[in-house]
């Protein structure tokens, strides 16, 4: 996994349609450049302020979307080098993370918000690697 | 499409998972009986006290959660023969929706809900009928 860089994060813009009654929002379709497999699907929610942090998948690929509120991710493969990524209701955006990154994220809107992953892989926990969040040094 | 009744709509309890910081909510995995292939996902809001309805998918079968307020789904084949089930995050189900049901859906709570269609097939709009709300004899 030595070879995994952070610009191997991809960042796609999502379309939101508007609709009386309520708008429609993309997520992914079969047919779209980073979809390969359907592991699973799961929503976490992450209330205002609080950290979850650290993990490191070996073999899943995440695609993260956040349809309510808005949340900070962190990506970092070495722990000097960091990146940030804000999404949200309000810039509305899929990331897709490859397995080797290690990755946090936090509550960065008033109410909790809402994650949704299209993961390729169902969750295993013997592929996820965990890191305690105090033992990085970052500054949330 | 005539041998489809509403009891082929399929309804599972999901798993919500207390989780520090925020919830975790089970939506489908890919060893999941009602699981056959990945089409598309995506979000729906629905208002409160707002109705999208009628249609009915050719092709498409959906699968149907809602993490965020609550939703009444209405079903039938004949309009005469009404499906009412109500889901939310606090009647955390999926519902399985086969091809060949008309359906339409209500916000249910006092704020916006949200729908997350895991959808076999992706959007085409030649295999989606409609009919108007009004032409349906169904009292929301």
């Amino acid at each position: 996994m030595g070879d995994v860089g952070l610009d191997s994060i991809l960042i796609h813009d999502l379309k939101i349609i508007p609709t009386s009654g309520g708008n429609v929002m993309h997520v992914m379709k079969s047919s779209d450049d980073v979809f390969h497999e359907f592991g699973e699907a799961y929503f976490s929610w992450i209330e205002p302020g609080r950290v979850k942090a650290w993990k490191r998948h070996k073999i899943m690929t995440m695609n993260l979307a956040v349809p309510v509120g808005s949340v900070k991710f962190v990506f970092f493969t070495s722990p000097v080098n960091f990146r940030e990524v804000i999404i949200g209701e309000n810039f509305y955006k899929l990331i897709t993370v490859p397995p080797g990154i290690w990755y946090g994220f936090s509550g960065h809107s008033r109410n909790s918000s809402l994650i949704l992953n299209l993961a390729d892989t169902m969750h295993n926990p013997d592929e996820v690697e965990r890191k305690d969040c105090a033992t990085v040094d970052f500054k949330w």
